[in-house]
């Protein structure tokens, strides 16, 4: 049977979604999941993921599928996982799918979200692993940014190296950047910027540089009108803007064609 | 001159605030203080809290104080702690105090918080380490029970063994039991309850045995009519709920009379 998860993780102690089959392997996501699932299932098990996190990123709503034995369908397959991960990865759900139904494939839209703290002074300790402690950004230039990323577009300029994908064209279905005052017990300080985009796919490390260049933007090294020329020069070295750190960013939502949807 | 501080931490990986002095001391918030003190002041500092927070226990807003040497008086000492101490804890403020000023003796109030998760089936991982994964809790019996604990009372009943102090009558200035919704990204969930509580002061471990007797009122394990009985018994045994788990317990607030307040 195929089972279906979502899953919630704080990526902070872990090299990124994707297994490293080498000897003495980092700790993974998908490798603490395999581990868990071989256990319960009594044969090793492939988890595919909707897509692979890098080191250090976060998800409160990864999916994965996966095939165990039929013999296994009563298994509780959440509760049995969550006895057996550890406390930073999570099962929300895990339901028996179709055979067909496939993670990655069936995908037709993800939804990022993006967090940045803008008092360098402190960082509220519970905040910190999911932040990146940029300084104050002018939220209004990072807005105006907004409308030149949506839609179709070669998002090449936003790619990083060390990926095989050829095309390069993605449709940016929604973004917007929210000001939030996350913890009331704090000295007063400037809201938490919490950018929030899907698309129906995003190219390698895009949404973190798509951060660092609203942040640029928001500092006001970039323009808001530069952004469609550094867009259509297709090359991440034109865009002067670093990859945003990992701690802000979390796949915080997959979305699948009609029921297929979690 | 003397230094007031004003600290968060996140306490999960720390034996409690007091430093143990004793060989292999294990990590505790006022030795890992200390030893960033001694670093920039040059010279060994003694810092004294507002109160011993448990092992487990986080902060939003501890206070301390402490002297060093008048020489320093230059130093930016936020900035220069919060270089030297590990992530989960930051200085918040730091400011010069009168020499008379004193983190604990001066405190006219604490407030501290304590959190509830009421889903068994999960717990957000960026939630889990500052949450009491308790099961579903009726709310209004929880909030019947609060009446009967606010004001002045020997909250004998409520303390732990292990502590020297004789008087045992405390006010309760404010007691408050809110339903939140923290995490939009997950699965429809019961929503998180956040126990408010202010008082003039706190016996051992008062707030996790509060915490967990008006969790057994809303489990009716305890009926909140029962409450003022088992307070006016003044016996921790007579009250037949568990010390509810560091992890959820936060201290927020210590407030000092006109301008000591930070």
């Amino acid at each position: 049977m195929r089972l279906k998860l979502l899953l919630a993780y704080a990526g902070g102690r872990y090299s990124g979604w994707q297994i490293q089959e080498k000897p003495n392997p980092p700790r993974t996501i998908q490798g603490e999941l395999e581990n868990a699932l071989r256990i319960l299932a009594g044969v090793p098990v492939r988890a595919h993921g909707s897509g692979r996190t890098d080191a250090g990123v976060h998800a409160h709503g990864q999916v994965a599928h996966c095939d165990v034995p039929d013999g296994k369908a009563g298994l509780n397959w959440r509760k049995s996982l969550n006895a057996l991960l550890p406390d930073d990865i999570r099962v929300l759900d895990a339901a028996s799918a179709p055979l067909t139904f496939h993670a990655r494939n069936d995908a037709v839209s993800k939804t990022y979200v993006y967090q940045f703290w803008q008092e360098r002074a402190f960082v509220p300790p519970h905040l910190a692993p999911y932040v990146w402690c940029c300084g104050s950004l002018g939220v209004q230039y990072m807005r105006a940014a907004l409308p030149h990323l949506l839609g179709e577009h070669d998002f090449a300029g936003l790619q990083n190296a060390g990926t095989d994908i050829r095309g390069t064209r993605r449709t940016l279905l929604f973004a917007e950047v929210a000001a939030m005052q996350p913890c009331e017990y704090y000295p007063p300080h400037l809201p938490l910027l919490r950018l929030t985009v899907s698309a129906d796919g995003f190219l390698k490390q895009m949404v973190r540089n798509m951060a660092g260049l609203l942040a640029a933007c928001g500092c006001q090294k970039i323009a808001p009108n530069d952004v469609p020329g550094l867009l259509a020069a297709r090359d991440r070295k034109a865009v002067r803007a670093a990859t945003a750190p990992a701690s802000g960013l979390s796949l915080v939502k997959v979305e699948y064609a009609g029921a297929q949807t979690i």
